[in-house]
Formats: structure tokens, C-alpha cells, sequence
């Protein structure tokens, strides 16, 4: 701390270091200005002032009447009184519904109940069957899960003792794994994948696990070098860790060799289809290692019983009917567009510095002026990260927005940085 | 431990012992049998009949070559080779699917694509409101959850630090609780609720959580006397616990007053919808104190996101256009009839005693003679508690076949219990 700092700036640091380190976690109240009062040594004024503070840095909530929170990482839903680039998932309106709608009568038609009939712990298992087709992994260590998210979830059960002591992120990652995980260590990520220097210094320390997104990182949407994967790998071979492969977008990438494809003893393969396809279809995939596999099994059985057998079976047909390629091929081609025009309007403002080789469905953007963070309309960089230096980064997501919305859009956000510019 | 007892046997207590305790968790590989010789100081031939105890008694499973693994507390599939007695949910041909499929053909061509839209974290507004007005319940105290296990989930999410030390279970008790909470502390049930003068004893360590199912108890398929029920609540108030109503079946018992009626500020109320419509539509309803709300949305947000809002929507519909209340009458008289049945049955063979005041879709049963684990075609009492004196009782659940199969079972059942008489 600096001492020259004001009395309520150390008491905004204090808190803030123990919204890091996991003692007060997101959605948790954080203790009345009267017991900080005392337990820290300082008047209610001095306490109020540094709230004030952390409410301005959207690090806390205010509910009415009930105290104040520790903000959730990510932003549930859309602020409002302003534009909103802060959702990553698909607008509704590209999704073929009326295909959706053709697959649930034929397979209300062709089961009867049995549509809504459960599935086994793992999932369905011709949904498994196409999936190990499609993806080329082994349906016998794969299991469907409600969306990516469960994945994490299975996994901080796996690997329950002291997890956060174990396990090494990305800087910056994931808000919903930074909580999840109650993260406390980091690994620079550069453009092509993480600073080797810093990750062979972090694996000095005791880790099991290291989380990483080598394609469509979220929130840079860079993705790893060839090298960087297989050095990845090399070190989960001599270290003996286990590489959470968090592959949400990947698929949008077309081809490139995954983690489970290099290291698949080592590796724990979690793919999105909420991300793909409509976050209502809360599926996902994961593929873990043999010896992990009937914990993994467990814990979801304990977690959930099974996910959704209807959504389920739609899914698989949606793939075998080839609608989900249909899709899918939009989407890309539409978020290419879209990309675009946005980096032609942040090209007239030269204080932006755009991250190079990005895909998926946002664009994470530095600035050389500050970035507000109450009033903004994408998601600011601190929600991505402790450190300081994301403070002047945005993460901006751009698929949620129809089309009309989209082009009402781009004018707002190039009335908002003339001003930011002015 | 006896003396007299011989020395593979002790070997099988110790290992109990340590399931028992947790050491060893359900779906957990057991240390293979050459560590064990050497920890335990014994030969292989003796760890290996402790093994085949273990496996007779139905304790452990084994996996070719991988060795043996804790058994799940309940099973997943029904075991091969017999008749199932053992599962608990309704039969699909029960369900009215024509009127699913209409209600999913109407979601598509009123909201479109927006059927398969994410909900908020607690669930669509809509399906919460109806639920609110149906149960009597506060819409916003209410969570929607992805089945009643995921309920328990939540719990143990928010409960993190040493829960197992601090929750106290009716003995016997739902298996998937056992296990998910690492179940220590119980309390006998007799046949009106728990025995009042062992629950004050439990209560004079650190108890914070109370798992119950006052209504259609599982297995013993009581419920709760209103002396009981207050007795409970007055309790949780003295001592400051909180009450977990696990109320999965209670609706088919009608509008007895629930915990959360009684002691709306200490009771975590878990509703299941996967039990009265079918298995496949996991959804269930949670109501927590408001005090802990804020923590349950983070739970279930760091859980999965949310629950698929397309079944949400369907069983809002499913509720509103009076569907749901059509099926659960048929499904309490269904049961009725069965229960009749199966209870002349038992009748004839007066080692059996059945348990009265019995409602939902099994029945407990007590037995002279002893019970076969291993190929019963029930589901054997000590799935449902760690004490010995329930190895003499099972549950036999009766709704998951269809009239066909249910007639075939109760040939089946006549058959088997002659020849366990004989």
C-alpha cells in the first residue's frame, strides 16, 4: 500500500484484496459499514467513501435495504440506460427454429414420452456415438453436461481438496472459473499463447491443473501457435498436470490440432453447444482422462442426475440432419462481417489498439485513454482479470444483437468514443 | 470389532468402516488389494474373500480390469438378469405426451426461436409466478433448479465449509444425500417423524442443517404427524438450523401444512418435478430464506447458468393449461390401486411387515427372514442407512412399469417370496 494514499483508498485496497484472494466471494455480502468500522479502526464517513469507490469500480452491488455485495464476475444481465455489447451468446434470431420445431414433433411423433424419457449419468448414448463421430474423441470417456459451465463445476468437485491452490489460469481468463476456482494464480497470456518463462516459473509451485481456452481465448479470442500447444503438453507430460482445454468456440476454427489431440492422457476436453447453437440448449461435452472418468461420472450423477434427455435427442438430430453445419457456417461468415465493420470504425480512433489474429464473437480492445467502467457498453477488462493493466482493456461482444441492432450499434458506439476521444 | 471373528471379515469391517466414514466416497476406486495387503499387514487371499464379502453385500462394484470401485448409493440401471423393483420414477406410458407435443409445436409458433432463449439465473418469470400462486410459495425467494438433486447440490455449494460435520439426516435417508453430504450424524425415524428425545440429543453438537422429507419419506414412505412437524420447527428455532424439507413427492399427498409453511425463515424447501411428470423433464423448485438467497443465485449461476428455459416454458404451460393436475390425479390413484395390490401380496407371507402410513411410489418393508442383496429384485435396505438393523428391510418401487410388467412382477414376487419362505 501507499502511504500517501487517502484513508479510504487503503480501505478500498483492503477489501479488494480480499475480494482476490476468495475471502469475500462474488454474490456474497460484503459486512456492514459498522463492523468494518470497528474491525478496522476507522469512522463510518471514511468506510462509506471507499464503498462509493468500489461501487464506481463495479466491483460491488447495492441491493436496497440489504447491504452491499460482491459483484458477480460476469454480468447476468444487460445494464441498462445504455447499449449492450456485453452478452456473448447468439441472437435468437439465427437459429433455424422452425428445423427445431420439425425435430421435436417428429421425435414427440417417432418416441412418444420417450422424448422426455431420462438418459444413463453420461448421455444419450447415440448422441454419444455421433459426437465421438464428429469430434473424433473416444465416446467412452465422454459425458454430456448441462452447458460448459457444469463442466468447470465437475471438475472443481473432482478435484476438490484445495483446488484454488493448484490450479493455474490465464491472465486474463473466464470471470465464471476465476470464481468457480476462487483463482489466485495467473499466467501471462502473449498472442500466441501463454509467456513460457512465466509458466515454467508458476509450475515450481504445487500445480494440478491448468485452465486454459487455446482456441478463442475468452475474452483476447486469440488462439495458442502450434508450438505453444505442444509446449503446453510437454510440460503436462513432465510436471504430471492435467490441461482443462475449456474448447467453447473452438469449433468455429475449423481443424487446428486440440490439446486433447496432443496430450489426450492429460487433457480435459469441455466444449460448448449453449455457445454454438442458443443458450437454451444448456448441453455441453466433456472428455476426461480413463483414470479420472468414473469420479467424473459421479460427480455429475450427484450434480444433476443426467442432463436433459429432450434437448438431448434434438441435438443429435440437429447434427445428423446436417443442420447444425448449415449453422454453424452462417454464423462464422456472419461474425466475419460484423468483426469487420467494427475494426473499421475502431480504426478511426488510433488511441484503440486492436489484439491481432481474433475470432469468435468479440473483440477485446486496448486504449491508451481510460475506459469508464459504470456507464460503458461492453464488458470492461478488471472483470477478466486482477491486474491492473486490463483496467484500459474492453472485451466487446457482438453476435447477441439482431441486425437492426447491430447497425444502431456501431452509430452509438462511434458517437461514444468521439466523446471518449473529446 | 469381534474377536472371534475371522480375519477376512475384519478386513470387510475395516473397509466398511471406511466407506462409511467417507474415506472411501461412492464411485471411488478402492486402494488395489496388493497396497491393502501391505497397509493392513494381512495376505492377498484374505484381502481378496474381504473383496468378495464386500461385493456380496453389494459395497463395492467391480470394473474389468480396473479393480474394484465403491458402489453409487443407488443404482443407476436396473440390474440385469431379474426383475426391477428398484426404480423410482413413473412410467412413460403414464405420461400424456400428445399434450407435450402440442405444447412444444405452440411454444415454436408463439415465441419462435425465443422458445430455446435463456432464462434469468432463478428461472423464467412467467413458470415462477404460476409456481408462486400454485404452491402458495414466494415468487421471490424461489430459485428454478434442474431436478430436486441439484437442490442438494446447491446446499452443499453453500454449506461448503465442513458441512458433513454439521448435517444431521433421518436414519434411513435418501442415498444420493448420504453420499453428496458424506452423510455422519442421524436420527432415527419412527413412524410419525424422528424420535424427538435422539434429535435433542444430536442437537447439543454443531448441527446446522437438518435433511428431511416430512411427506412420502424416502424409503420408508411415512410422513411427518403435525406434532412432529412443529416439534422440528421449534426446534430449528431454538437451535438456529436450518430445516432442508426435501418435499420431492409430498404434492400427492395433498395440502398438509410443509416445514416451509410452519417455519418459513429456517427452511430450504426442494421440490421435484422430474418425480411427478417424467424422469426426462428435470426441473425442480427450490425456496430458500432470504438471507441466503443471494448465495443460492451465485450457486446455481456458477452451476449451471441455468435451467433449460424451453422446459420451463413447457411446464408453465403444462401447469397453466391444466395438464398437470389431469396426470397427478391419475398417477395418485394408479398408485393406490398398485399399492393394494402388492399389500394382498405380502399378506400371505406373514414374515413380512409392512410399514403403515405409507404414500408415493414404493413400499417399505420389513422382513423376519433375511434379505438377498444381490439378486433381489428390490432395492435392499442398506442402500438407505449405514445401520445394520435395516439390512433386514427393502423398498420395492412399483410406478416405473407399465400394467403389462406390473402384473408379470407381481407373479414374479409371489414366486421369489414363496421360495424365500421355503
Amino acid at each position: 500500500m501507499n502511504s500517501k494514499q487517502p484513508l479510504y483508498q487503503k480501505i478500498a485496497e483492503t477489501i479488494k484484496a480480499r475480494i482476490a484472494s476468495g475471502e469475500y466471494r462474488p454474490g456474497q455480502k460484503i459486512p456492514p459499514i459498522r463492523n468494518l468500522t470497528s474491525s478496522l479502526g476507522v469512522n463510518k464517513a471514511t468506510v462509506h467513501k471507499a464503498f462509493e469507490q468500489l461501487k464506481r469500480e463495479g466491483l460491488i452491488d447495492n441491493k436496497v435495504g440489504s447491504g452491499s455485495y460482491v459483484r458477480f464476475p460476469e454480468k447476468i444481465y444487460a445494464p441498462s440506460g445504455f447499449f449492450d455489447f456485453r452478452t456473448d451468446y447468439l441472437n435468437e434470431r439465427f437459429f433455424p427454429y422452425q428445423q427445431a420445431q420439425s425435430i421435436f414433433n417428429q421425435l414427440f411423433e417417432s418416441e412418444k414420452a420417450h422424448a422426455l424419457a431420462p438418459t444413463p449419468v453420461e448421455g444419450d448414448p447415440e448422441l454419444l456415438r455421433v459426437l465421438s463421430r464428429r469430434y473424433h474423441l473416444p465416446a467412452e470417456r465422454m459425458l454430456i453436461i448441462s452447458g460448459a459451465q457444469q463442466g468447470l463445476d465437475l471438475v472443481s468437485k473432482v478435484f476438490s481438496a484445495k483446488i484454488s491452490e493448484s490450479i493455474l489460469f490465464e491472465d486474463p481468463t473466464y470471470p465464471g472459473a476465476i470464481s468457480l476456482f476462487k483463482a489466485r494464480y495467473f499466467v501471462p497470456l502473449q498472442n500466441d499463447g501463454p509467456d513460457l518463462d512465466q509458466l515454467d516459473r508458476s509450475l515450481s509451485t504445487n500445480i494440478q491443473l491448468f485452465y486454459t481456452m487455446p482456441s478463442v481465448h475468452n475474452p483476447t479470442g486469440i488462439s495458442y501457435s502450434m508450438v505453444k500447444k505442444e509446449a503446453v503438453a510437454q510440460r503436462a507430460q513432465d510436471h504430471g498436470f492435467y490441461v482443462i482445454e475449456d474448447d467453447y468456440l473452438g469449433e468455429l476454427n475449423g481443424r487446428a490440432p486440440r490439446m486433447i489431440d496432443i496430450e489426450p492422457q492429460r487433457t480435459i476436453h469441455i466444449k460448448s453447444f449453449a455457445q454454438t447453437t442458443l443458450a437454451g440448449i444448456r448441453l455441453g461435452l466433456m472428455v476426461v482422462p480413463e483414470d479420472l472418468y468414473a469420479q467424473f461420472i459421479y460427480a455429475k450423477y450427484s450434480s444433476d442426475i443426467s442432463s436433459s434427455g429432450l434437448l438431448q435427442k434434438f441435438l443429435r438430430e440437429f447434427i445428423t440432419l446436417g443442420h447444425y453445419d448449415q449453422h454453424l457456417k452462417k454464423v462464422v461468415k456472419r461474425a466475419a462481417q460484423r468483426r469487420a465493420r467494427l475494426a473499421a470504425l475502431f480504426a478511426q480512433f488510433p488511441f484503440l489498439t486492436q489484439y491481432p489474429g481474433q475470432s469468435g464473437y468479440s473483440i477485446w480492445c486496448g486504449s491508451a485513454l481510460p475506459m469508464p467502467v459504470t456507464d460503458a457498453p461492453w464488458s470492461p477488462g478488471q472483470e477478466f482479470s486482477f491486474s491492473q493493466e486490463f483496467n484500459r482493456y474492453f472485451k466487446l461482444s457482438f453476435m447477441h444483437l439482431d441486425e437492426e441492432e447491430f447497425t444502431e450499434g456501431i452509430a452509438y458506439l462511434q458517437n461514444y468514443l468521439t466523446l471518449a476521444r473529446s
